[in-house]
């Protein structure tokens, strides 16, 4: 444990509105003991950090400025909300941060009434705070009472469509809204896209504006009643901003850009806003990820996802593992086959490293393309390099294929064209909590025509289905594995092509059989072994494909025993939804089978270890034992721990 | 029939090559010609007739310039394709469009190797052309060959996020790349969004680009050894495109305005272009959406998608239908109940006219929220204005719902945030075929917790579910119903709040329960009336709620019967899926039932009339009734046509 760091003006902030009494100097001193909090409480629990530190000024100026929970403070993303944590009444909490019965490492609006909006994917907030605003205009019912609505969104978080898509709308509309864009250059992956570009840009034509400029450009914000005219108004804020017209194409008022370190820039600008706004403003905010701490600065891999460092060094202190990630196995064997193959290249939406795709990109640069945050522009452009002869893998995680569905359905499956999904993170990832759990894909998935979808039961498995994919031209071919290390089996130096819709028997037993499809095939495994003792020698065999299904084999089970359990981790409606489907056209069900489908629960599992949300899901390997026992009508008197 | 309209030279165009020969005074003949063609053709099949006449010329154009299938040009959303078809070796199938059997109405790549990327939902084409550009660059192998790519987009379709994310990506990879923004300032809907007012803006300050100006601002265009210098091409364009710079700021060349129905503008910009561009360019194109045929130019409900009608008159020759449709009575009850309640507020993305939502935007303007083409936004807007205390009702068809689907899950569901989703389209839709089927919206929502999914049987349980969903506010409700009229039931005054989970029974049999999910239901008493004649006396149920299902009623079913079937017009993963899995938990199978689940079938349905999608999918009474048969094990001799 580190030493907890002397926080003497920290100390009397309970909730932001004990901030109001203080002076700018006194502000100053709360933003530098709150670093110093977040610092030491990252340090202890692991997590985002430098997300946070970015923020810290911004986060005290705007708790200052303006009345939170009345005023709605929406953080994109909100892995940088640990200071509005602290500042907003969960301090002693802080350290539980990403733990099981903790604190989120989100925002959350079960949390806390300061949090009107959760989120974890990107570039929701806009669209959020558009919503609250016309809340407010329309009389909406808020039990906090309705104020401004101020979305605070990242540079990386703009490259996604729907930032725009808010934006559009919210230049429309014209209500008063509040962006505060937090421009430090680095989301996760090095900045990627044009409006990257175009605010490094603004940037360097205008470094900081002054104090004066802004006040300036404030006089646009008045007001119609107390203006000269919208025009000259208009004409002075042009003046002013010298890059900010593709906002202001949008409808928007632009600001900036302005040092987001700075309290005295922060504090006069923001005052000035919520004195006079009318209608959209967009607020560049320069800031440093990771600013203040030196081992976090500049270094997006300590700075982003953390886990517990010590303070000095800012070593971290993981655990050493023998078994490779899966992210690992796959980006290893993709460079594998890539470097066989010309046609092979990957996508990514803004997750090189996370993904693996960062071994690609070093090999292979001109094959690899990350494509921002956009995963519905990243499908369809994976299906343009399919349609022009390539062989394009795109690796995105379960949770954020969410965002390129109808891309998946549209573009992809009604055309057949051979995209390979890559989906890293399914099932349930851990800290990350329900936002990232990668639970629907192969629902989502396996009803597409056309399709066929695999999951990896450990990463042998995961080399041969990425073998697989890269040798299926005939359509979409999507293979998912979970987070984390493999299992540890010895890997084949190389992926052999497995044969479509073909499982493999792991044992042969009687009575039962255990019909695994991914990853939980281990717990499966131990399950069986554990029966062994009471009797029981259940059959158990990894299915490979939920589509199309070995029918082969799924019925041979079916009829060879008395009871049939699929497991997968993965809500209804996928893999043991197909199988039900085809065990009831075969008329299986007709004479009796002891049929059951163990899937995730229906509920969002919070963050805990996987193997804490896998026992909530009741997905480990003594639940599918007891499951055995109950369909086989055995008594459980003493049940194994 | 009309008269055929005489097209002389048109006749000497099989495919786009023997344009090649013609001067630039033929290419105009060319034109004239097609688009009395295309008028002829859609005046006796139907179909979408205002986008193909606003580009009739854009269309001679691209194909006299470039060489498809060599060079990839991609139609947007491509309703506006059917003067494409004609000049591309599809003229003699062109009044089979949109009918079984017949031309799909939108580009297919299956349809003609000059359709090079298939389209229907909009926006995806920047990302396929980019695609294929990248494609080419890596030496992609392609059976036409590899040119340039050309997307062809129109104004509505920018509104979309995924443009955006395209034209980001595209700005930072810097490959040749061709945009042709048709701006008809009218897409479905009179077009949203402050991009709109920013396109009309462009096109206030400066009409229309002289051929001189062009010629001057292609200087630019010219690769780096021939110019001075990459500054001083930048300044001269800049000086040129008076108001492309959001454009520019993308990393994009912009060109225009120029007049899209002027070819003696078009031709040689596009030979500029083509001759000389380097890196991505958009180019501005000013048409109007019905040109050349009054009855539609600024008619958008005659010119968007039309019966067949009159040549002369415009007069569509739509058959007079008695019962109401979905749409219209869940748009009619929507405003019945927001006249008492001012907390209903509702959200389309482009689709007022389609979802039934004009009506609530003529009575409550301010409470109407168009987002544009924009489904992702409009979710979490949908969601902001939940969490602000409103009552929002998205109004999105299922297709379309998938482009929102990481919203529903992550910013709606997750948060348990009272979002009435209201499905139009629900199941399969006729003559827009398969890429606007309703099929997955059960199997992609009925797995997310918290959620309530129900789907209206008739047009009286559609007015059922609205108040139902009105009344809801614990978290995310939807509720599905088809394309077209109601089944002609008396209509309630008001709809009734239907007890969440509980469905209904429609008549009391034995041997077999058939448990319907939404508008089959009257297939499936026709079904069982027909059984009657062959002494099996079905029970019928309709379900209402896929989520939360009514335990009581399936179980009750289950016990009392040998055999039990259900039906829904969704694929596998959805409501048979839910009902499979309950029956399983639940231990009902162990001794045998004869369990069946009829859904839509695994694979894409092209167009045609609904009822023969229908039949295709096994889904009508006919294949209801053969399949209780199968299942009773009952000789089908004399099926019942």
């Amino acid at each position: 444990m580190s030493d907890r760091p002397q926080t003497p003006l920290l100390d009397r902030v309970q909730v932001p509105a004990d901030l109001k009494g203080l002076s700018d100097r006194e502000l100053r001193q709360v933003a530098d003991e709150l670093r110093s909090e977040t610092i030491a409480a990252v340090s202890e629990t692991g997590g985002h950090l430098g997300a946070g530190l970015g923020v810290v000024e911004l986060t005290v100026a705007l708790h200052a400025v303006w009345d939170a929970p009345r005023d709605k403070i929406i953080w994109d993303v909100s892995h940088q909300s640990y200071p509005h944590k602290i500042l907003t009444g969960r301090r002693d909490r802080i350290r539980t941060i990403r733990q099981k019965d903790g604190l989120s490492g989100f925002t959350k609006r079960s949390e806390s009434p300061y949090d009107p909006f959760g989120a974890a994917h990107s570039s929701t907030s806009i669209s959020a705070a558009l919503g609250f605003a016309a809340a407010r205009d329309l009389g909406g019912a808020s039990e906090t009472g309705h104020g401004d609505a101020i979305a605070v969104i990242g540079d990386g978080a703009m490259s996604a469509g729907m930032a725009y898509e808010a934006m559009n709308h919210a230049g429309h509309l014209g209500k008063r809204l509040i962006v505060i864009l937090n421009d430090n250059e680095m989301s996760i992956a090095p900045p990627v896209g044009a409006m990257s570009s175009y605010l490094s840009q603004l940037y360097a034509e205008a470094p900081f504006q002054s104090l004066k400029d802004v006040a300036k450009g404030a006089v646009s914000f008045l007001p119609e009643p107390f203006r000269e005219g919208a025009k000259r108004a208009k004409d002075m804020i042009k003046g002013m901003a010298v890059g900010g017209t593709l906002f202001e194409a949008l409808g928007f008022s632009y600001l900036g850009p302005i040092d987001g370190h700075d309290m005295d820039s922060l504090l006069p600008v923001l005052r000035t806003v919520k004195a006079r706004a009318h209608g959209p403003i967009l607020i560049h905010v320069i800031t440093k990820k990771g600013k203040g701490y030196a081992p976090a600065e500049g270094r997006p891999d300590r700075g982003h996802a953390t886990a517990k460092f010590d303070v000095v060094s800012g070593e971290q202190k993981k655990a050493p593992s023998n078994a490779p990630s899966y992210t690992k196995v796959f980006g290893e064997t993709l460079v594998q086959l890539a470097a066989e193959d010309s046609r092979i290249c990957a996508v990514t939406a803004a997750m090189p490293d996370g993904t693996g795709l960062n071994l690609m990109a070093e090999r292979y640069p001109s094959r690899t393309f990350d494509v921002g945050i956009a995963e519905q522009h990243g499908v369809t452009f994976a299906a343009g390099l399919a349609a022009g002869g390539m062989r394009p893998f795109a690796a995105i995680y379960s949770t954020f294929l969410q965002r390129g569905y109808d891309q998946v359905v549209h573009d992809v499956a009604i055309q057949r064209l051979p995209v390979r999904f890559a989906i890293d993170r399914a099932g349930l990832v851990g800290a990350d909590g329900a936002t990232h759990a990668g639970s629907f894909d192969t629902a989502f998935l396996a009803n597409l025509p056309g399709f066929v979808v695999m999951a990896a039961a450990d990463e042998a498995e995961l080399r041969h289905m990425v073998a697989t994919a890269a040798a299926h031209d005939a359509g979409p071919i999507a293979f998912r594995y979970p987070r984390g290390e493999g299992v540890g089996v010895e890997m084949p130096e190389r992926g052999e092509v497995l044969e479509i819709g073909r499982g493999r028997m792991i044992r042969q037993g009687a009575r039962v059989a255990l019909l695994s499809f991914g990853a939980r095939l281990k717990e499966v495994v131990e399950a069986a072994e554990a029966l062994e003792a009471r009797g029981i020698s259940p059959s158990v065999a990894d299915a490979r494909f939920a589509k199309p299904l070995d029918r082969d084999l799924i019925l041979t089970l079916a009829r060879e025993h008395e009871a049939l359990i699929s497991i997968e981790e993965g809500a209804v409606g996928g893999f043991g939804s197909h199988v039900a489907q085809l065990l009831a056209e075969e008329g299986v069900f007709d004479n009796g089978l002891k049929f059951r489908s163990m899937v995730l629960p229906d509920t969002f599992i919070d963050q805990a270890s996987p193997a804490d949300m896998y026992a909530v899901a009741g997905l480990n390997a003594s639940d599918i034992e007891a499951k055995v026992l109950d369909t086989l009508g055995v008594a459980q008197m003493g049940r194994r721990a």
